[in-house]
């Protein structure tokens, strides 16, 4: 009886660890499917990034109680508290990913056919590309409970802020050569910002992962500049 | 000795309800001393917010500790556990709430001196005085574990994400008047967005309120549209 208990105690931490993992799926695509909306003005994907939203909030919702759930009955210790806790804390930064990946299809709606050079956008698109390396390395990590992975994704963060400062100086002077630009160069420096974030939602998961992991904090402060990064 | 022990579980549950009061309190400053120092371009008070930051960064830590020791080591239920599980969430909420204001002091040091005329931040005034009421709001609500107070943030938030589009608006008109608006008005956009961003974040409170005290998620759908509100 008692082996029958701690196998589908087993079962319940691997069934969260699979519902993170189809969550952080499912946000990778999302960011994918934005970006793509964005660049070609495609307003059904855009409405289909929407849509999938809703799908991911349910299953943050569903992870929080499966989490909470686990924690009342199970009173776990350890390594099993910290799945648990940890399941809470990830499911919260990927739910932000997803209204973040969101958002950038909603303004890919507003300002679509506003632009017809590409070139507006690419340093978005090669931003994003940066941002969606950086999520599948980071949920990666959390499948193979890879610290040190975890940690490398934590440090290359400092590279999407980076290109999104120098986006923004380049948003800005379409803006100033013509003031046509201004209406969907203000919705670009949005997205942009919204890239960053997702960014950063990857280091919040990287360092959630260590905790996870290790069971400490992360060492050291991420080397981020307090004045240059907005 | 039973006695003792559930008296000690007491002023522990007491010390996290206290924790994040005195959190919030924190933020609620940082908010009001940011838009203070956007106003007045007033670079001292703007560094003050960024250093407050760090210690709100401090708090949630300790917070965060707090139930996650508790949890692990009273195995509480009911309204125990949610009270730990909620002051997870709402330290998180806070948190980002303090990053949201230090982002604000960040610009206001950025364009401090660019603009002279006062009516191009009082929409953003405006809007902040209305979040720090949503804020203070939510806030006494935890206080007094009022789940109606909690529902009624949860509803006012409308009103803010109305300021916050006719504030968008509004600030593209000024960068299309000239061009030298362009970049400190850009900053402006993401001091109204980070303003708006906080007033989700105490609508996450309220949520978090509302499942704390009645056990249950609010009801309804925020009246909350899809297509309007960036």
């Amino acid at each position: 009886m008692a082996e029958h208990i701690v196998s589908s105690y087993d079962i319940e931490l691997q069934n969260l660890r699979k519902s993170i993992s189809e969550m952080g799926g499912k946000a990778e695509q999302m960011l994918d499917f934005a970006t793509l909306a964005l660049i070609n003005a495609d307003t059904i994907l855009a409405n289909k990034v929407i849509a999938m939203d809703k799908q991911l909030d349910l299953l943050q919702k569903d992870i929080d109680e499966q989490a909470i759930v686990m924690i009342a009955r199970r009173q776990p210790i350890a390594v099993d508290l910290r799945t648990a806790i940890s399941a809470i804390r990830i499911s919260n930064d990927i739910e932000r990913i997803g209204d973040l990946a969101k958002n950038i299809a909603k303004r890919s709606i507003v300002i679509a056919g506003q632009f017809e050079e590409k070139t507006i956008v690419s340093g978005i698109e090669h931003m994003s590309n940066l941002a969606q390396h950086q999520l599948k390395t980071v949920l990666d990590a959390y499948g193979q409970l890879d610290a040190r992975a975890a940690s490398e994704v934590w440090l290359k963060d400092d590279e999407v802020d980076a290109l999104h400062n120098s986006i923004f100086r380049e948003l800005l002077t379409y803006m100033m050569e013509d003031p046509r630009n201004i209406s969907f160069c203000a919705h670009l420096l949005f997205c942009a910002k919204n890239i960053e974030r997702i960014g950063d939602h990857c280091t919040n998961i990287a360092e959630t992962i260590y905790y996870l992991v290790t069971s400490e904090t992360m060492p050291t402060e991420r080397p981020k500049s307090e004045t240059v990064n907005l």
